[in-house]
């Protein structure tokens, strides 16, 4: 299995980011779209300034991953994690989960005690909510036909370990 | 008790909006900005393109409250209810229970169907959680620790009547 390398991301990168959003196949254009915007931001402003983090997943040569995420505003330490996608084409290397690794390891490092990554109740997404149960985040929340009726909201909570969660 | 009459707000009101804010005494400076920094938004690039409508309430000639909502990016018909505060000088005029009438009445009118309000499960906002339960609004999850240590999030969702939910 080829080695993972996980890098903040650089402009370079944007076109395989877009490749593989696109390729993923649930995300409709307005989403895709999104990332673009908040790519645009990260470049121009910066991570800290625009409040979006991104990493790449880097193997052999190539970005087969990424995700994106940042500081929710009114907040001490939650962090919102906005995208983390991998390249469908290239099979199971876990790229998801050095992914989700990375970027706890990250918002610790910057003082982060949450993570909350939303996601669709849809069946199409059931591989994606099985995904965050694996690696330790919660399913805290369901909102009923949120997105659009018959397609609900599931908030999903990690709790860094080690973060202050002292009462 | 005086009539109340809500309008969509306009440049006049900023500063009554900005005082009532302050005056309320539960928000802090963080908060306390990011009101301004969403009139400023609202202002400049109006309220369909910057995403955030501001209604103003008006009792006697004097701005006695706000509301400020809008579209969740993503989803079809889910609103946020970003800010509603009434003039805690004024006494019980009904003013909140006004605003969230009118809140409810524009998100119906834009074709929403649901709206979102996030808030603390401190003791000291008890009063705004008792509030949200009164007027139809449902507790339909909390994330503890989520603003800081010791202060969770609840958020409470509101189904507008008569908008298309069919599944």
């Amino acid at each position: 299995m080829p080695q993972l390398d996980i890098r903040v991301t650089n402009a370079d990168d944007a076109p395989r980011i877009r490749a593989i959003t696109n390729a993923v196949g649930v995300f409709n254009t307005e989403e895709i779209d999104t990332v673009d915007e908040l790519l645009g931001d990260y470049f121009s402003q910066g991570a800290a300034k625009s409040g979006y983090h991104f990493l790449s997943c880097h193997s052999d040569g190539e970005i087969v991953g990424f995700a994106c995420f940042g500081p929710r505003a009114l907040t001490r330490g939650a962090y919102d994690l906005f995208w983390i996608v991998a390249d469908p084409t290239v099979g199971r290397q876990g790229i998801g989960g050095a992914l989700l690794a990375r970027v706890a390891q990250e918002v610790r490092s910057q003082g982060g005690r949450l993570v909350i990554a939303e996601t669709s109740g849809r069946p199409d997404y059931a591989s994606t909510r099985a995904f965050y149960l694996k690696y330790g985040y919660e399913a805290a929340c369901t909102i009923a036909d949120f997105y659009t009726p018959g397609d609900d909201l599931v908030i999903f909570v990690y709790r860094v370990p080690g973060s202050n969660t002292i009462r």
